[in-house]
């Protein structure tokens, strides 16, 4: 009964300290036939930061030279630094049936339901502004400058928020990564990726 | 944090046999905050049914009088029988921010989404008509003619299953039943259902 599987991919955003990350190393031990979409980016790797986890940490000639050859699926620059979002895996774990979880910023999630419209979004809610700055002041790579200066990020970002399919609050880790592994599994029998076994119970007839 | 809270509407359907009744009784003991709407019907109670869980078994008076009141939501006439759906308590528990869960068939689920375009439709799939079939004849109420009577309308009723937001297979009981669960804790987190927190954390800045 497992043909035709059509695999599901999300989308991931939230403020910088929203939890992304723990979100979803926590799903990935949950979650069967998950694979998370990592991101390159030409940043410097923070302290706490790990590569093939938090990002693939390259170049800016190694990331030039992979967007001259097509394979960027979408990319964005921040605070002088690129962003891209690698497309080579993912088409190929959604031809597998797999579910790829893609975190990436606002302005990349625009560009990914247009080129795929069935991806479902979600977006991960810090409880308050307050709390979103106290988790930015534990990481000890912010100062108080780069501290202000994400907290306005966050503000535009929330303001895209309802341009989401959900919206997971992450006040209590438990219940973000509960809410986000019933989304997975809701998402998994949304009838545009059910819709084969209609006609395939209909045929078990005799 | 508990303001503004939606009420989630959820349709559920499924062929005769499909098992809805089951996945419900489980689904009310693992779920909070959910009401389940049951129908009123005037057709004779069968030996394993129970009043108020199954349906509501009244009089042909009585419910033409409810009609006649505009306490009746919707309904429809099945094997010379009214079947329909109490309307009091629905808008009241949808008020209340709960979880209501309709059972009904695939001609009422329509009227149902043009009254309430936020709710959302689970279809309950059988594994197969064979395996339909073989649920009929264990209940003690059906004979054969009737069996087949019931396969018929489970062909019409499969064929509209596309309409629905949710395929849930009903193969393993535990199955269906975590993948509904799934559905209404995800629905829950659904964007337009959750809008309201964007502004409160907006809001929560110093």
């Amino acid at each position: 009964m497992r043909t035709n599987r059509q695999g599901l991919l999300i989308i991931l955003s939230g403020p910088s300290g929203s939890g992304k990350d723990t979100v979803l190393n926590e799903l990935a031990t949950l979650v069967d036939e998950l694979e998370i979409s990592v991101s390159l980016t030409t940043r410097n790797r923070r302290a706490w930061e790990k590569e093939g986890v938090h990002y693939y940490f390259v170049s800016r000639e190694d990331f030039e030279s992979r967007l001259a050859h097509g394979e960027i699926l979408e990319y964005t620059t921040y605070n002088g630094n690129y962003y891209g979002t690698p497309k080579t895996r993912i088409d190929g774990w959604l031809a597998q049936g797999k579910t790829v979880i893609l975190k990436i910023e606002v302005e990349g999630a625009a560009h990914i339901r247009a080129l795929y419209p069935q991806c479902v979004s979600v977006f991960l809610m810090p409880p308050s502004l307050q709390v979103l700055a106290q988790r930015l002041v534990g990481r000890e790579s912010e100062n108080s400058a780069e501290i202000e200066r994400r907290l306005a990020i966050a503000r535009v970002e929330l303001s895209h928020a309802g341009e989401y399919d959900y919206i997971v609050p992450n006040d209590i880790l438990d219940y973000a990564v509960s809410d986000f592994r019933a989304i997975v599994r809701a998402e998994r029998q949304r009838t545009c990726r059910k819709a084969y076994m209609i006609q395939q119970v209909l045929d078990s007839t005799g």
